[in-house]
């Protein structure tokens, strides 16, 4: 078996952590596997680089950042295989130029294009554990980038694939995917296995356990995730193609906080205004979420949309400047509101589920502001005081709890 | 003008030293020079790296304990480029696999073998300032290497023999090479010029400057040093094969505490004996400086040499161990002494000069027990209290100082 196990970095924020993780692959190690570790930079390694970094120059050359953060992981990665030394285990470490890593030019956000595999497939042959630097890469420059948020679950996720690895294993501090979050529905269950594109819903409505950019990798690839806990051996949940026959229609209920409601009233009922609008928007990289459009009456009509709460000044700062170019009367915002959805690959084939969840909303008495859907996520947007009942009637009425 | 710039920890050990090495880099820049600028790792970083592995690993594989220190350069050229960019003047920072700097296999000990320009020169080239980790290679494994003591000194070196510089400066907390330690002889002089030769017999005395492999580089690769300091404007000392002709018999005087002598009495009169003793130590790295060998009488003779306090111990032990092979009925060792030297060029070509060295040593009423010479030094081996005194009587003697 040939193994990626990949640790963040509050599982090396201290020596003994490291000797933790360094044990627990010890063990796959001892029984015979090939292990490839990722590893983050330790604790806050990278936010101290960074402040430090913006006194010496408050906007530095994007470039010169990527140079200066690989540094976090490639401490990680020695120290590493120091302890496992210490347990008479071989190790080796490597960075993105040792493996290679090649990504694109984009520094600080590159995108990973190719792995070469020798190095490492000779270290696993002299069966020494291979530590590796997670989040970074090398361009065509010969220059250091850094893979951006969620990198070193890419970088574990690409190496899995690039080897053929039987699995790829990234441990968090939490046991794995839940039907909805246990801080707020109490009888929550952790799912044994999820579909890639539920993952992607999860991840999106920020259950935070996996970036969505490293699911993606792995549903296009095939690579076969365990999200499980560093801190014991639970056994974490399967994040893969097909899940068992048995499936639940419903997997799980999510919310999302981190959202607002913008209204544009009074547009002129006529051909590319909606366009216009989204297209500034996303000229700044703005995520437009769910939109609603009312019927046209006396030739105007109002486009409703919801963005992240932390891009919504920016939001209306745009529409404040081009109000006239969208012929809007006003212009109105809430950010109280906040969104839940529920999941499930078998929902598409499976009609009266968007009824059942706005039933269980009607019974706690809970006001519908917006609706979207997809093949595989119906989301509703409601007031924000109203998230947590709404979780815990949805994940009742879906029996999706123990017990 | 390509000038190679090199300065070590202390000159970056926080933003405003990084912003004052940047402005000088600056200077040279705006000049139309050609800079390349070579740093070792902030202040006490490389220190603390140490400190967290012996944590974690008392014993570190010295592959992994390169593959940590590394990073401490990589944060320095990173930082000082983003310096440089704010204050508007283009620079790239390269660690030692972007150069390449290529070097033996010894890890935590590796020698410079070769080094790639094209990058350099094309950043260069391209009106950039170009920033080097120093202390730093990458062996035919493609892992890091570290060049050990005087690291730094030595890359800064090898950058400008490879790149043809006009100059090589290194920088320091000091203003340049004095005729003797001005705490120690108040009217010592800064020498404008000094010869490699003399600089490394110097630097062997404990005038810690430049360390003896640089200047050993230097002199092999015909590379001119300028030792100056990197807190104020003053001309440095220049470091070269030949100085002025109306050059002093005498440069300088130098101490070295760093030493003890140790005698074998009533050893046999006979071959091999020396050869004997000597072959020990050398095999345990432990160096042996001067030597004196008293006439046999008897059928045995006594054999006193020094070695560097730091190694007393370790060397009494050897020759307890083996004492019966050296035939030596005992031994005794004195570690209160010290080395005082007198440094020229000059010297070898001008007699009197030892005598006129052992008559300020005599006005002075103290005691030579061991004295060791070559081409262009004179060393005795004093009482350690007597040291300071001895420098000031030799310094005037030679009229070396100011006034």
């Amino acid at each position: 078996m040939l193994v990626v196990k990949k640790f963040g970095g509050s599982s090396v924020a201290n020596k003994e952590r490291i000797f933790n993780v360094a044990k627990r692959c010890a063990e796959d190690y001892r029984n015979g596997n090939d292990v490839v570790v990722v590893l983050s930079a330790m604790g806050k390694t990278t936010d101290g680089l960074i402040a430090q970094a913006k006194e010496i120059n408050p906007n530095p050359p994007k470039r010169e950042m990527d140079m200066l953060l690989v540094t976090g992981e490639q401490m990680s990665v020695a120290y590493m295989a120091m302890a496992m030394a210490s347990m008479g285990i071989p190790a080796v470490s490597l960075n993105a130029f040792q493996v290679a890593m090649h990504t694109s030019s984009a520094y600080t956000n590159a995108r990973l294009k190719r792995i070469d595999t020798e190095r490492i497939r000779n270290e696993l042959d002299a069966r020494k554990i291979v530590i590796v630097t997670g989040f970074q890469g090398v361009n065509r420059y010969d220059d250091f980038t850094t893979l951006g948020r969620g990198g070193s679950d890419t970088t574990a996720v690409a190496l899995a694939a690039a080897l053929h690895a039987d699995s790829c294993e990234i441990y968090t501090d939490v046991e794995g995917v839940y039907t909805a979050d246990p801080r707020i529905v109490p009888n929550a269950r952790k799912m044994s296995e999820v579909t890639y594109d539920e993952m992607l819903e999860f991840a999106s409505l920020g259950a935070k356990v996996l970036h969505n950019r490293s699911v993606e990798m792995a549903k296009k690839y095939g690579v076969q995730l365990v999200v499980r806990s560093s801190l014991n051996y639970a056994e974490g949940t399967v994040v893969k193609e097909e899940t068992k026959m048995e499936k639940m229609i419903v997997s799980g209920v999510a919310s999302d906080l981190n959202t607002a409601r913008v209204s544009v009233i009074g547009v002129k009922d006529e051909p590319g205004i909606a366009f216009k609008l989204f297209h500034y928007l996303a000229a700044k990289n703005i995520n437009i979420d769910i939109i609603l459009q009312s019927v046209g009456r006396d030739g105007t009509k109002d486009i409703s949309f919801t963005v992240p709460r932390t891009d919504l000044q920016e939001t209306l700062e745009i529409i404040k400047e081009h109000k006239d170019v969208f012929t809007a009367n006003s212009y109105e915002s809430d950010e109280h509101v906040a969104k839940v959805s529920i999941i499930g690959a078998g929902m598409s084939s499976n009609p009266g589920v968007a009824a059942k969840m706005f039933e269980a909303l009607y019974g706690a008495d809970i006001n519908i502001k917006m609706i979207s859907t997809s093949e595989i996520r119906i989301t509703v947007l409601i007031d924000e005081n109203d998230v947590n009942r709404a979780m815990r009637a949805i994940h009742d009425k879906f029996d999706l709890g123990d017990d």
